[in-house]
């Protein structure tokens, strides 16, 4: 049973990795709370797998949302402030998100903005939540007019990852949580892609033991790049490689059903790949061991969504992250290591964006 | 011109104070943002004694509210963000705040929560928010369920005070202000508490010196103790000195506007200064002083709302600051320092109560 421990200038929390180990949360919760009340906040699917019963344990009110991206609304927070305030949550108050990355960021930013701040515990339950989001902090929103507007940096007290809670996460779920399970041996270990390569079979199968040594691994390196770098002046970008194209795809395609997160994520990592090759850091070698991983663990070849070029090189241009309207590309510089920061010429990007609409 | 700083973890920011010191904002938060966008935050009146003026200054957007409480709610937090969003705000940018605590209030949570957070300005435009809200980082909004149940620590970049932009403060407002400047004095700065005494038809003028000094060490008081004590575990609390009758008698009265928050605060020191009396803390001299004081600076003999006494008990209990359901009061201990955390006997708090609400 590993436990990490992110340490960073706003605190520090343990991340434990077990199965099974969402049936301790309950008590631990309740305990944390002390005299004061706890709110588990939910969707009706993860109330049956963990929520009703983390809320019985720790004598908690439980609020059910609606599942899905259509829930993780600016007014949403409110509505989850309003609940904690008739629940009777006070200073010393618990808000535990059980949950994908719509419940954890949705809980996550009430818990950071309710009486100025509460405490948060995370408990994922999708594949990509345990081995991404609720990790590190960055919790966020969407308002009216953009994803992601409103947010915090909201450490929680604990994070607990119980690999048992993905025994009925669809398949495409899961793909899509493999995406950035594959980007992180990529940009930060290699012995994880190495794994990833030598027990395929046994992660599609989601075989208990290996998928526990998956998301641990993953997880490793998410722990240890916040812990260096929590807000993302430098090293922490690193995790944001395949996000350029991957988010402005998912803008420029406004956030269709029809492309998983993952799926964009894959997109963007082919694209950066292919920058990284044209600019000489990156090896063509590397680049094909990146689309055969992307390949075995079934993200699609060709991208699942129509979208014009020009809209996804203006979605770039607009990203929040970026600042006067340069982009910083995450390149790889070898298998484990990427580096950050790289400004490319735009009509290298045009062209690289549309090959991998059109051909990629 | 004094220029006072706060020094907190959370960060260090100046409070300059000198008559003039808006005009100097907008070129400043313009250099401040580099290449960014600037917004600037007022309300319709705000706007034209400074807010327009600044916003020329920044080339920044200008976004104008109605003035008055009921602005400030958590559905405007996403309305600010809005507007910000649509004015190209990045994470370089800036938000302004140019006026009294709705506005400061309501800009700060929005810069605190848009995109993560990004950098504030504060220009207080009354005296309530020149000595008291604009210092300090905290900032908060309504919800239906109650008042400030969501807010942030956001520390501003800086706080400029403008004594000149009170001229054509409405009186009743000024000596709102004024209680909190009395608090000041008696629970951290005897010589302000004697100047008051002194000078008193000077600063009932507003002549500018004399104002300028008493905003100057009032705002000294605050800056001292949030420096030592940012996040109010301890020696913060003193400021709350007659904000637990006066907040939970705001609260009983629905935040009738017959009831400003100086007067909530002034009856809520006499109220203080009693059970001080009674608790063998305050001496009977102290409670005379300050007695005289609020009398002398208009705040008014009776309670202007009527109410019920178990209301505002009721309210007392619900405060967000207590855990558990004890109160914790600060009381006078001489002139110029104030002790917190005094649990008292509820039959001796409630007597207190309702004769401040039948004789006070």
């Amino acid at each position: 049973m590993p436990e990490l421990r992110v340490t960073a200038a706003s605190g520090s929390y343990p991340v434990t990795i077990e199965a099974g180990a969402s049936g301790r949360v309950g008590t631990w919760a309740r305990e944390l709370a002390g005299g004061s009340r706890v709110l588990v906040v939910c969707d009706h699917n993860t109330a049956e797998i963990a929520g009703s019963r983390i809320a019985r344990d720790a004598a908690a009110e439980i609020l059910e949302l609606a599942p899905g991206e259509t829930t993780k609304t600016f007014t949403n927070v409110g509505s989850v402030c309003v609940a904690a305030a008739a629940a009777g949550l006070d200073r010393g108050s618990v808000v535990v998100a059980v949950g994908g990355g719509v419940v954890g960021d949705l809980a996550g930013t009430a818990a950071a903005v309710y009486l100025r701040g509460i405490r948060l515990v995370q408990v994922p339950t999708t594949l990509l939540a345990m081995v991404d989001s609720s990790i590190g902090g960055k919790v966020g929103v969407n308002l009216s007019a953009g994803k992601n507007l409103v947010g915090a940096f909201k450490p929680p007290e604990a994070v607990f990852v119980d690999p048992t809670l993905l025994e009925g996460l669809p398949e495409r779920e899961f793909r899509s949580g493999m995406a950035e399970v594959i980007k992180s041996g990529l940009v930060g270990d290699a012995e994880l892609s190495h794994l990833l390569d030598e027990r395929g079979d046994a992660v599609r199968a989601r075989r208990p033991e290996v998928l526990l040594e998956v998301i641990a691994r993953t997880c490793a390196v998410k722990v240890g790049v916040v812990s260096r770098d929590e807000t993302e002046r430098g090293e922490r970008m690193i995790l944001n490689y395949g996000h350029t194209f991957g988010h402005a795809l998912e803008a420029a395609s406004n956030y269709s059903r029809d492309l998983t997160h993952g799926e964009a994520v894959g997109a963007g990592m082919k694209v950066a790949a292919r920058l990284g090759v044209r600019a000489g850091i990156t090896s063509p070698e590397l680049q094909v061991l990146q689309a055969r991983q992307l390949d075995a663990y079934g993200l699609p070849r060709r991208i699942p969504v129509k979208v014009g070029a020009e809209d996804v090189i203006s979605a770039m241009a607009h990203d929040k992250k970026t600042r006067e309207g340069r982009i910083r590309w995450v390149l790889l510089a070898s298998l484990g290591r990427a580096t950050w920061g790289h400004e490319l010429e735009d009509a290298v990007v045009r062209e690289t964006v549309t090959w991998a609409l059109e051909e990629g």
